[in-house]
This record gives C-alpha cells, sequence and structure tokens, in this order.
C-alpha cells in the first residue's frame, strides 16, 4: 500500500474540513477515496467539489462495503460514532475517530472491544495533543522530575457561544442530538489533555447547570472537584456563557508547578528539593525551598488535525506511533459522564460509576429532548 | 480628647508590632496608654520596652476598668475576640478588633449586638482593604459599570507553612487553639475581601482536608464552590502545604473580567456592551462583543496596620470613615464556618445556616482537641 486509501464519513463542518486537506494535499501518505453523508445537500457539494465520478455514498454501511478504502475518518453525531466504527473494524477496517468518542462509555467500551479484536489501527482526532505545551506538560509530569501531582486546575471558560450557535441546528443544545453540552462538545480537547497530563481521579463532584446562559436542554457552565487515587484535588472549571473567559491549566507538583495560559505559553517553577521533605525537617516556621521560574522553548510547529490524520497513516503503512490510541478516548468520555452524573444524583461519583445507571439517566433526558432521534442521525 | 488612649491587650506577634507602630509614631491620633497580656514573660517585655512607670496589667479586666484608656486593640487568641470585645463595649470603650472577629458566628452576633447597643466605634483589623488593588477592585464591581458578577475565582495557595511552624505552639493548628485552619488563621483577609468585591452567596459547597499536608487537627487544604443569589458560581482554593503556591483572584461580570495576580496587579477587560445581550442578539454563532485590556494604575502607598488604626482613630476624634466597620467582620466569618460546616456535614450548606448546629460541631472538635482550654487562652 503506498497511501491509505480514505473514506471520510459525515461531510459536517469538521468532515469537510479534513476532506480538503487532504485533497490539498496536507496529509502526504492518505488519498481520498470515498465520502458518505446522509445529507443530499453536503452529497451534492461533496460531488461538485470531488469530481462528478467520486464515489459519494449515501449511507456509511455502503462506503464501509464498497472496498475501496483501507480506512475510514469518522465524523457523524457524538451518539453515532461507536456504531459506525465497530462496522468498519467488523469489515476489516482501519479506523480514526473525531471526538468524542461517543457520549457514554458503555457504547465506547463496546467499541474498543471491536478494534482490540480487529487488530486493527485504531486512533482518535485529539489534535490538541500536538500542542507542543501540551506534550511537554505530559513529559514533565509523567517524566517524574518534578515528584507527585498534588494539586491541578483548569479554568476553561473562553468557550462562548451565542443564542444564534445554539439555534443554527435543531440538534444543537439537546440531549438527543448532542448528548450533553460544552463538556461534550466544546470541552473534550481539555477532558483528554486533563487526564493525559494529570491522570485520571477517584471520584468527582460536579455541579452543571443547564441552559444557564442559552436557551439549551443541555449545561452550558460546570464547576468540577476532583481528587486523585493519591490524595491531590483538583478543579475544573467551564463555560460556553463568558467572554472573554479564560484558558488557565496549573498543576502543582511535590517539586514544581506548571502554568499553562491560553494553550501557547508554559511558566515551569521548579524546586531544588521536594517541598514535602522540606516541609518536614525545616526548621524555619516560615521557611520556603528555593524555586527557579523559566517559561519554557515552545515549538511554533503544531500540525493538528493534518498531524493527527498523518500519524495514523504513518501507524498503517510503517508501524509509526499514533497521536493519540483510539481507546485512550474513553478517558476523557468518563470524566465528562462523571461530571455529568454527579450533577445528575447531586453527589460524589466514584469512578469508575456504574455505567447502566448513567445510560438510564442520560436516557430520560433524551425521551425528554426536543430534538428527534431521526433528526438527529443526521445532522452535524 | 487629643489623641485616642489605646490600650492593647495581647503582646503575642501582633501585639507586638502594633504596640511598636505606635510608639515609633507611626499613628499619628493615638498614643499608648496601656498593655496586658496573661504572660509573665512578655510582661517583662513589655516592661522593660515601655519603661517601669508604663502600665502593664495582668488581666485585660483589669486594663479595660482601668480609666486610662479610650479604646481598645485586642490582639489574642480567635476565640476570645468577642468576649473580651464585649467586655469593652459595657465599659464604655471603642474597639478595634484583630481578625478573625471570632471563631463562631453566634458569638460574633453578641459582640456585634454589644457594639450597636454602645454607641461606641468598633473597628476591624482588615488591613488588606487599604490594597488599591483590592479597593479598585471593590469600587468597579460596586459601582456597577461592569454589570452583574458572573463568576468569581480565588486561588490562594501561597500560605506555605513548615511542620516547624505548626510545632512552634502547642495551641497551632489546633480545634481548641484556633478553632481552625488556613481558614481562620491565614484566610481571613481574603474571605473578607472576597465577599466585600462580590458579595455574599447563598450556598456552600466545600472540601477540607485536615492535617492533609501537616501533623495537626485542623484544615490545610480546602476547595469551596459557591452560589450567589443571581445565580453566579464561584469557587475559593486554598492551602498551606503548597510551594511556590497561587494568589490569582478572578471576577467575570456582564460587561468585563477583572484579573488580580499576587495582590499588586490588575488586569481590567471591559466590554463595550453587555455580553448578556449580545449573547441574546448577535446574528452570529461565533460572534464576541468588542474588548479592551488595560493594567489598572495602582497606588504604591499601602499603609496595612497602621492605616487601620489610624482610621479608627480618626473616625474617634472626627468621625472619619473606618477601613472596615466591626460588624463586617462576621461576613468572612460566616464564609469559612459554611465551608467548614458543608465538609464536616458533606453536604450543600445554605447561608444563613444553622448557627447552633455550627457550634455543636465545632466543640465536638474541641472536646477531642490535643490543646486544652487553659492552654488555648494564653496562646499568641
Amino acid at each position: 500500500m503506498a497511501k491509505v486509501r480514505l473514506g471520510v464519513i459525515g461531510i459536517g463542518n469538521m468532515g469537510t474540513t479534513h476532506i480538503k486537506n487532504i485533497t490539498d494535499g496536507q496529509v502526504q501518505d492518505m488519498e481520498l477515496t470515498a465520502v458518505t453523508d446522509c445529507s443530499p445537500e453536503r452529497r451534492a457539494w461533496a460531488a461538485e467539489f470531488l469530481g462528478a465520478h467520486f464515489p459519494v455514498f449515501a449511507d456509511e454501511n455502503e462506503l464501509i462495503q464498497s472496498g475501496g478504502i483501507d480506512a475510514v475518518l469518522i465524523a457523524v453525531p457524538h451518539y453515532q460514532h461507536p456504531m459506525i466504527a465497530i462496522e468498519a473494524f467488523k469489515a476489516g477496517l482501519h479506523v480514526l475517530c473525531e471526538k468524542p468518542s461517543g457520549v457514554y462509555t458503555k457504547q465506547v467500551r463496546e467499541m474498543n472491544d471491536a478494534a482490540a479484536k480487529s487488530g486493527k489501527i485504531f486512533a482518535i482526532m485529539f489534535n490538541q495533543r500536538t500542542n507542543s505545551c501540551f506534550r511537554k506538560m505530559h513529559e514533565l509530569v509523567s517524566g517524574g522530575s518534578l515528584g507527585a501531582v498534588m494539586r491541578t486546575s483548569w479554568i476553561i471558560t473562553n468557550w462562548f457561544r451565542t443564542e444564534a450557535y445554539y439555534a443554527s441546528g435543531d440538534w444543537r443544545g439537546t440531549w438527543e442530538g448532542e448528548g450533553g453540552g460544552v463538556l461534550l462538545n466544546q470541552c473534550p480537547h481539555q477532558l483528554d489533555l486533563f487526564q493525559w497530563i494529570c491522570g485520571m481521579p477517584r471520584h468527582v463532584r460536579a455541579f452543571c447547570h443547564n441552559g444557564k446562559w442559552h436557551n439549551i436542554e443541555v449545561e452550558d457552565d460546570v464547576t468540577a472537584y476532583l481528587e486523585y487515587p493519591n490524595g491531590a484535588t483538583g478543579t475544573f472549571i467551564t463555560s460556553t456563557g463568558e467572554f472573554p473567559g479564560t484558558n488557565r491549566f496549573e498543576i502543582s507538583l511535590e517539586k514544581g508547578k506548571l502554568v499553562n495560559e491560553d494553550g501557547n505559553e508554559v511558566l515551569l517553577h521548579r524546586l531544588n528539593t521536594s517541598q514535602r521533605e522540606f516541609c518536614k525537617t525545616s526548621s524555619e516556621g516560615f521557611g520556603r525551598p528555593e524555586c527557579t521560574v523559566e517559561k519554557l522553548q515552545i515549538e511554533n510547529s503544531n500540525p493538528q488535525h493534518t498531524g493527527v490524520m498523518q500519524a495514523f497513516a504513518g501507524r498503517i503503512l510503517r508501524g509509526e506511533p499514533l497521536i493519540a490510541e483510539g481507546h485512550e478516548g474513553i478517558n476523557g468520555l468518563i470524566l465528562s459522564n462523571a461530571m455529568h452524573l454527579s450533577s445528575w444524583l447531586d453527589k460524589t461519583v466514584e469512578i469508575p460509576f456504574d455505567e447502566d445507571l448513567f445510560l438510564a439517566e442520560l436516557n430520560k433526558r433524551r425521551a425528554a429532548s426536543k430534538t428527534k432521534p431521526a433528526a438527529a442521525r443526521c445532522s452535524t
């Protein structure tokens, strides 16, 4: 195989961007060989853009069974990600899935199992992992030279959206259409990076406010408190109702502190000793360990989506590393599901949580949703 | 009266500082005419420092009844503040009380009632209100030009203290000695400023961790989530176990955002319109109001303790404004009591809360405290 032959499933905002990136030659090892969308208008756009003889399918199963592709990129509404991925794995295809990996972890586990069983390559579009700020934070924390995490804080409130945004599609801001609000639509990248860099908490207490700033069913304002297995605590705060908002991610560790402002600058405070040790052994009540501060050198290049796609092709062709393994997509979703469930039950939720209970609670909200399932299926 | 004749009650760390400030002539309208402390060593220091004929009392009631003073400054352990203030008001004296105003709101209400009944001047040592950063934030928020508060966040984790600090007095870090940890000892200023600038929340959900970083009875790590009467949310995060820690106070409002870093710099983001209005009326999903950013001009002068004392004397002599009215001391204590109670009961606490329940819960912890009441009475 000289290049990976890719079929794009879903020609909405993201699908269109991916199609253009490939046809522009921005993903060296990939060629576009098929697309599909349930919408006749979008298929007409694709036929116009890709030429009259290009394979444009009305149904993703036709594309999957077409024989002209090695891999699919799934860019349809959130609920359908696992189901379509499972079909693709069954057909022996590699899968690159848009975020979030799904709406509820139960369906994502089935997808992960299908991926493992198939032996095919499974990747997820966590394009913010290509940002060298976050890569450096991941390396510094997981490398261990800063010691254990003591506290985390991410204030990510710069997702301002107007009423017009939510009014732009019937499915937007609904339980049946999106399966959640800011946690499912805007925050999957941050939730993934949060767990990738800081690890998973053992329990979560969240306060989600539905339709607080907008006329929507789902949450547009969240404050979550987390506790980690080692006793560290953390907060995650987000909103689509605030302008200018803030993007500030801070991690306190035994031997330092990392502060990332706006995703493009990282300050590293490094102590000359473990503060836990210093706290116990210093003879001075107001003593302090020595601390140096440096601004980390950040690489300008950030390939984002095309970087994820090229890495996916590189894995298929040559066994190279992925940007994000597909099965890791469940972690950020566990965080957002736990935040939803905590807020719905008005109590602290242990991780792992009761996934059947989560689904039952979600389905109550879907049943009352103004969006109907048929409309939700063809929506992005 | 040419100058206010002041009696200082308690010659510990703070009392000593106040005595030196007055004898140095740093409080123009005040003269020191008596001091008292239960500790013979401290009385010996005072006799040495102030001269053999200076009135040094072994008991605060002797000082209060001595006839040689117009006002008292109370700088003894937290629990005794209200009781001594009430005695002073009964004796017709003006009162300047160190923070916190007490340990539990029930006793502070009695003090506030006694103050009101006496008609005497009652002030509290909130010396951080003289910092022009906080004054400007107070003016901007209460002035209304930035619209209603939408979210608050104060991360105040730069209170690093070693084990040696807590080991320096038997009473330190105990329920009987201090009545709390970081919330009672380190944070009264921030809790006062928080409510002074942002108003009081209607309920609080807090997660206090006792002895998490130190071998102490009380909390040294707190995360609190707040909801305000208008629906705004907030967080308050503090610790004495983290270095270098952070001091970052952010307020999002309908027409702007304020960010105070390290108590000495304020960034003001000002919108050209209410974002709530913009959100509702913009035709663009990703539209944003115009926003300008400026660094506020901050005055260098910050008189701190002597500013509070001079204002107190100015009120007594000439009816001038106080830096902080004594009865306002209860607000920050309501916040800290509510945070403690929420954590003890493991649930959200409405404000006002059940003050008898708080005291019963506190007394359980005092009864189990390693510090005994007698030791606690003569401790700072």
